[in-house]
């Protein structure tokens, strides 16, 4: 199983940006783990950054017919990005959306997601911690779904 | 460590209710497999349900002190009740607000919740594997803080 | 066949609250009315009245496999009550709303009906009789079904 | 005691329209049918249908002092039409909205109704039943009117 | 000068139609009272009344190069008739809407009109004495425009 | 039968403000010839103008008792001002509403008005021309009150 | 004379519950001194608290004929309950609706209360003085009442 | 093949209407025009124009089961017909919506359309080619649909 | 401890204006009952009305640093003024908003306030005794705060 | 005549991405196909197609004085870029907009475009048909620009 | 070059209201120091304060033809005021509009304000050196109109 | 000091794009003389353009550190990029938003920023002289802040 971590503008700042509200890992810190963990459990794990909408949707395309599923936190473009809501639906790869911090909790324009309706399920709020869930989300739901039944 | 699993109106029907949309799981099932990850972790679990708003409330406030955080899984009354609210910000007992199913892709008044802006984090979709989500993310956010730091 | 008559809450005051809005017959009148009409018809009709909206939800739940058929004026939960729609979605059976008075006459926060569209019809200002007309209805509509065709 | 019948645009298509929304009787069954049972009840029932706007204010502006009671389906003018609405004030003339199919259950520019606020009582989502119930309905409205109560 | 009085649906009912809010001058009356008033200042009135939308507008396009003003009281078009505002401004006729009663006093949709932004003026609530001040305003403008100022 | 004419904020400007949108006449030379008409028809009235919205309230209050009418052209504080609204209503004079430019025309905040749900009636968009309408518009309004009818 | 006090869920939280924003003072401190209070004039007062929505209906609902006012702080449920609503209006009783907090400054949702456009007054913001101006404002609006006259 | 062009409300004034926003043709030589273009293509093509809002139903009413496609622009009825909407979907007839001026570029009340969302496809702005290309896109869309694919 | 009472827009017509919505009443009847009131509890009030929100303002700002507390029955102003809003912020005085009649059920527009967000409390509804409930509400307020706590 | 075609976000994807929706033609075929017509037409068309938004800002700068129109296909950017809406404005070359499927359809977030309102007419819902019309009316819309009418 | 400079409601408290918001500086100090900015650069600045709405209309009416350009910092009345608006138009003196604190940053309803879109251009959020800027701008606007370009 | 100057999309293209609107300097012009500007203050200034908002992004990570203001005109991205107000936030360094044209005099969707809530301030409308005002507000800021007060 094939699986592609995507994260939105500004997530490079990771641990350098709003540690109060982000936490102080880096995102090269939770990429690693995160690869570790997959590994343990007999996954690849491919991750991406950009602060470009079009090369996230580059990426997501490049990933099509490869990539079984994908763990995606768009930061600022879950708000403003339709393109990237297109290019995960035209691609018909199954995605978890997922936020480091509790966007309900967040100014409102936060609040209105571009992605997650279409989504498997959406995780937010648990800091790093956030990661690891929607991998064992995702990780559950495409083996779940593989073995043909809901639960 | 003492935890809480609250589920609110016609999660007793679990397993009968919508499987297509809602899993063929039973709550008693959901409850066991919860309480022996949690077991297995060391900790205690307690659960209750009921499709009374004021007795979810009435419930809440019995684990004042005695409880370290709750996974609620409100159901219906995510959407309309803020005695519950109300109840959890008055305890101020961290909590996980869950859903088995994606509430982003049902009807728009299942998109507002009167918990979500002052829940630790927010998990939905994964069907029963939610619980299982919910847990994980509670436990390490509690275990996080209780050491001083976010990680 | 087996029908369910549900009146949610203030109802029980009938012939008391407000009259010159909801008419003089009690509640109990209208139920035994509406049983020996039923009766009359070869059906069974039980009836159940509460104020809260837990207990509602319940006694839908208990319903299920049991009754072919529920009407329900759920009263003021009409307008908030997210728990009781889900209640009669998940046990499945049809069900006709209806109202004494005319909500479309009233004030705006009761033109909003949480139970509408699903139901088989809606039915409202006729006073006591919408419940002969609701029970008209339902019958007729069950009865169509079972012999395969809308009419 | 003489009625009124009025059927609004597309209501003619009856029958031919979109069968498995609207059922399969055509309107003059429809007509014929409800002609013969208010027969039965002593009442005479006029029909109008109309694809005009126009010619539907022209027929209820006839109908004052001569109809004791409307039923109207004004199918898509219920939701455009004021001019309607204000020939059905300007007359005083008692009326029952009706419609075949549950309003509430489609598109949102169908849930507003010029009509319902000022009408005796709504009626919706029973098929050719509507009709029937409709009549009821106005018929005890209006000799419960006569009889000088409310029940 | 030639002047167009157009009356729009359910005008035809005025003196019995809700004279409380109406008054008890028939559409006749008006219209004999109004002719003989520009009669007398050497203007020539046509009249006409219809509840067709459709007859309005052929009748605006009639107008077109034979006629110096419009008086429009298009009654419940005036909020629900796009078709009426494209014929006015289609055969460039300046125009006066006026209404009898205070439609800022009445139900909230009629609070919009679809003429009014491009009339000449607009005059409402002073009862059968509009038409006067209506045909007194469109008169003293035709002619204070056909005298070069705007006075 | 005595009357007050009212002039708010920038109505001293006339003539000299945007004489395309207002005309050219001064607010002096409109006053005084209303008085000539007024005084014509055996009437007194009285002017007043501030661009003071305390002035204005202060100003209605000092009416009371004293005068039959008020003609308002409240200017700015049409679409703003609560106290002179509450002016009017708290002395009770009937009054009619009037300004020189179509307000359906122009920005949107002024659409609003707070006045005119209570006035006799409302004339827009003639220019200098609309005192007159509503001087007579007022008087025979209270003329027609005075000896009982609505016509 | 004798009064009714009712509150809503949460309120038997009080003292422990945010005392930053609601005060030291328990439920029962409030309630017992409220008591001696109304005794001091002569009046009886009752206490009633709940966090079901429809054991307040219930209690209502048997104050009818027994009970002359009802001071009412329903806490969350001011913001949900037409259910509560529909109990007052339906019992008639007047009643004062109260709040600790300034609602006013809290969450929008807080901002609308179905309570209040019929009640006879309302008081917030005050804490535990709240209880006792609402007292004072029902008793001597009830005596006012009762000796004819608004003062 | 046989085909229908629709023409709504002051269409007829082409030419003489607007010239700048709608163009110096007449609907007669757009209608020449238009045939002899689908006579070319061995289609045959009726044209009807009304300014009656039930014409228009009419009409499409005795297109059911003779014409393949439709060519509508139906002018002001598209912002405000729902009853021209049902008539199409009643009838079941492929239908392309057209307008000469760009609707988008106009009034806020002409971006709303009852029959975009049901059509094959929308094409507005370019004048009287306007008619051209959505005759063009009809036919390819009926001919590819008989063919059995989509492109 | 020196209070202000701030009245507003047309409460010096009160006794006068709308009885049965304000009572009988004098302001002058009001102040001096409430003077004497606050002289007993050993306290000074001065009383201001205005119809100028200027002369509010200044007002407010004289009181600065004279001045414990205020009373403001802001009048319609409380509905549209930020200016009297600010001036109360600038001065830091602790502040009282009151109402004669219950705002909550009179036209839409007087259910927004830019004063009560940030008031120590609100009142409403009671006639002249809010004057009364305010006053003692905002002592004690004052007396708990200066005493160091809420209660 | 030198003409540009522009596609956006996604529609590399084409053929591939949701044939149900867009059809099973790729882009290069489109763009081949698209050529071919406008070569035989006597014009030359170059094809650019990009994910992201500023790569088409750039590419419309570059065509400034040497493209005599542009046909955009904006995909998801036609709906969130005001920047693509300004660079076509800057450059002030007349476009057509275009889409494959019917935008009206589909989600309410694809009802708004920043595009269409300065574009020369806009064209959806025909699949690949809907780039031959967009360039048909184009050049239709250029010539006769050039020859200096409208029609 | 004569210049006046007007500030609005509440800014005569500056220096002592809100320091942390609007600086420590007094108006008194403001207005020298822009005076003797500006009369260092040749021109004369007039200074004017009020807190009544109606005196600063009556000062801008003041300024017509004997001033050039106006720095307005209108306080709340930007927020509230169209008759300032009317003034400043009617007069049609460029005017810039300025504020202290950096209103975007603050309430909602200060994000409307009734004077920028007609303004020069608005500066807000630099504390007592928004004056300076403001004065900046607008001598250059004015500097650079009077050469007859924009730069 | 070092300072940064940023300009999104569109603005390569100033002198070229809409004169009318944006003056006739190109960017160029308008980088060289801030930088000479700055230079003369002893500061120094680097410039980046981009109409990619994910380069904008970027430049802004690289002047973490190493820069202590920015002046930002980010043209279209101002109203729909929450990725570079992340950015800005991000790196928390002071910033000025500017803009050419007065923003709140243009289409309604330019009326919202992103960024302006959480700028040092905003300053619209003075064409090219808008750079040299917000470089003046920023290091009077910046100096202000520095020396510990606001002035």
């Amino acid at each position: 199983m094939h699986l592609l971590l995507l994260n939105g503008p500004n997530l490079n700042l990771l641990g350098q940006r709003e540690p109060g509200l982000y936490g102080r890992q880096t995102l090269d810190q939770i990429e690693t783990s995160l690869c570790e963990r997959a590994c343990a459990d007999g996954l690849t794990l491919e991750c991406f950054q950009s602060n470009f909408e079009g090369a996230l949707v580059d990426r997501i395309h490049q990933a099509m017919g490869k990539v079984d599923g994908i763990l995606i936190n768009a930061g600022a473009y879950t708000h403003t990005s339709i393109a990237i809501r297109d290019a995960l639906l035209g691609t018909a790869i199954p995605y978890v959306e997922l936020h480091l911090s509790n966007t309900h909790a967040r100014e409102p324009f936060r609040h209105r997601s571009f992605l997650a309706d279409r989504a498997v399920g959406v995780i937010c709020g648990f800091g790093p911690v956030s990661y690891d869930l929607a991998l064992d989300g995702l990780v559950r739901h495409l083996r779940n779904s593989a073995s043909g039944g809901k639960s």
